[in-house]
């Protein structure tokens, strides 16, 4: 089986540039690498992405944008994840289901047992083996990302949505400390990179020793 | 509290001359009727009514159609089915959750514990007052539907599938028979809404006595 690695952080804090990181050190070791997101990964995902990130007039109800998330992941993970993990390659997503517990039970407040069964439903027991989260205050991020583009309907919300959802990630991190890596993504980018190479380092057959 | 009565049965059964049909009765009588349908029923959960249908290159996963038809589920109850009932108007349903039990779980095979544990966090204790399940044999529908428009991707399911929906739908009628009052669909427009007359002349203040 190749490795699993989500990579999970606020709007604005470097995801894409670390993926893109991530991919090259991992290719350069001679792995297949998949590189992924959610919600999304497959058409029809990519469709229901769609439906969760428009701006609409109709309010969408909190539960709606839970199982939309989930099954848009329940594609994902049958058409795309657990084909490459069984093929021996590794997949990098950007996000999985701890954005889930961030965005729709630290976010939105729905409860997280809620969540967790649903996690259950769709996955059984599979999970990421590594979780980077690339951490910086709110703030920081919602700058980098509102100088980006039009904003979604997530980017759309206040900074104290962000601080619920960070602090769910800060919340899983502690719970989960052998899968999540906290990345300090106020630094720059060689500093970022230095901090991801370490991580890499700890793989077998990655050290660059 | 307004009356909550949903429409079930496979295809070309004749749910909407049925639901037209009881329409009418319920305004005659003085009602205001809310009459939608499922998947469906508001903007968005239309959308996702589209995604269910559509006939794609991409095999839809199982568990992806059932978490869909419960996100266009909360989004029906919370925009429209709840605050009609809450109104006092009564609400006429083209399918509801009986159909995800006969459909996803009697023709797609998922578990039933699965689909009662969705239908709990989506709806909690909210359930139809009374089920008409029009029934006739999986042949007789077919025949009719296909004689209609272009097949969408359940209508072009074999009849072997419609089968094992019947049968889902048969022992739901069987569990819960206080709801559920079975119609039988063989019969000729005038049967069939003779059937649903004696049905709306139980509910107090329709009788036409």
């Amino acid at each position: 089986m190749g490795l699993f690695i989500t990579l999970e952080g606020t709007e604005g804090v470097g995801k894409s540039t670390a993926l893109q990181f991530l991919r090259d050190r991992l290719q350069e070791a001679g792995f297949t690498v998949v590189v992924t997101r959610e919600p999304g990964g497959t058409l029809l995902a990519e469709r229901i992405r769609g439906l969760l990130l428009a701006r609409e007039a109709e309010p969408m109800s909190p539960m709606t944008e839970l199982l939309l998330v989930f099954a848009a992941r329940a594609q994902h993970l049958e058409q795309v994840i657990i084909p490459a993990l069984q093929a021996g390659q590794w997949v990098l997503c950007d996000r999985f289901t701890d954005a889930t517990y961030a965005y729709q039970g630290g976010g939105r407040g729905l409860p997280v047992p809620d969540i967790a069964a649903l996690e259950t439903l769709v996955q059984g027991s599979l999970r990421p083996d590594i979780t980077l989260w690339l951490d910086a205050p709110v703030e920081t991020g919602l700058a980098r990302a509102a100088a980006r583009q039009a904003l979604d309907r997530f980017e759309q919300e206040k900074a104290v949505f962000f601080e619920r959802v960070r602090a769910e990630y800060a919340r899983q991190a502690e719970e989960a400390p052998q899968r999540y890596r906290r990345i300090d993504a106020t630094q720059d980018i060689a500093g970022v990179q230095a901090q991801l190479q370490q991580v890499l380092d700890s793989f077998p057959g990655l050290s660059q020793d």
